[in-house]
C-alpha cells in the first residue's frame, strides 16, 4: 500500500553562459544571495546555489553549452516547443512589483491582465523567462504525495 | 529608493503533447489535483493549473507544438543548452521517496549521492525532468526582494 510522503518546492535549475553575471543579476534584481559555489565533475559544470528564504535557483555554467534558443525569450513562442518552460513566483501586487523590478533594471517582457489575473514576465540577464503572478499568500510550504 | 517587496514560489510551467495524460500523471504519481482548466486564446493553448498545497504546475497544450528535444530527457545533456531546465522539490528522505515513486510507476532516471547530497531525477509522462533533493524543511514560504 502507498504511504503518504511530503515534498516541497526547492529550486529551479538554469544553465547560463556567465555564472558571475547571473549571480550578480539574481542578487541585485531579485535579492538572491550566493549560498555556495561548487564544481560538479560528473557534468562537468561550475554551479552556484542561490537562496532567498525558502526559494532557490541553481545556476549551471558548462564550458561549451549551446546558446539559449531565440524562441525561449518570448513566452508564447517558448510554449510552442514541449518541455519545462518558465518558473513563476507569486506577489501581493503585480503592478507595484513590476515597477520595482523596472527600477532595478529588469528586462520587462509584459505586464498583462488576463481573465485568470495579472501576470508579469521578465527576462533574467541570460534571457530566461521568469513570471510573477498576483496571488493570495499560501499558508504552508508542504504538499502531500 | 528601492522598497522591500516579498514574493514566493508559485508554479512551474510545462508544455506537453497530451493535457489529459499529464493531468492524470501528476495526480497519480505526485498527488497534484486539477484546480482549474481554461483556454487562453492569446497563445492559443488549453491550460490546466494543478495544485498540491502551495505548489502548482501549470500545464499548456498547444495544437501544433514541436516535440521535446531528445537531450532534454537526460539531466546532464539538458544542461548543455542554455535555458530554464528542471524544477526541483525537496524531501525528507530521497531514497524512501524514490522507492514510493517507483511503486507508482514513475520513470526513475537516477538516485545518486553527490558531495552536495542525494538527488533523484525522474521523468514525467512527457519526458520532462523533475528533481528531488534531500533537505531540511524550510520555516517559511516567502523571500524578500
Amino acid at each position: 500500500m502507498s504511504q503518504p510522503l511530503q515534498f516541497w518546492h526547492h529550486h529551479a535549475g538554469i544553465s547560463v553562459p556567465d555564472l558571475e553575471a547571473s549571480i550578480a543579476w539574481y542578487r541585485d534584481v531579485l535579492g538572491f544571495e550566493l549560498l555556495r559555489r561548487f564544481h560538479m565533475p560528473s557534468i562537468p559544470a561550475d554551479v552556484a546555489m542561490l537562496g532567498n528564504g525558502p526559494m532557490h535557483i541553481e545556476v549551471f555554467q558548462l564550458a561549451d553549452a549551446a546558446p539559449l534558443p531565440e524562441d525561449r525569450r518570448v513566452p508564447n513562442l517558448d510554449l510552442r516547443t514541449h518541455g519545462t518552460k518558465h518558473f513563476s513566483f507569486a506577489v501581493d501586487d503585480a503592478r507595484v512589483f513590476a515597477e520595482e523590478l523596472e527600477r532595478r533594471g529588469a528586462d520587462i517582457v509584459w505586464v498583462k491582465t488576463f481573465p485568470q489575473g495579472i501576470n508579469v514576465f521578465i527576462r533574467d540577464n541570460s534571457g530566461n523567462l521568469i513570471e510573477f503572478v498576483e496571488k493570495p499568500r499560501p499558508e504552508s510550504t508542504t504538499g502531500t504525495l
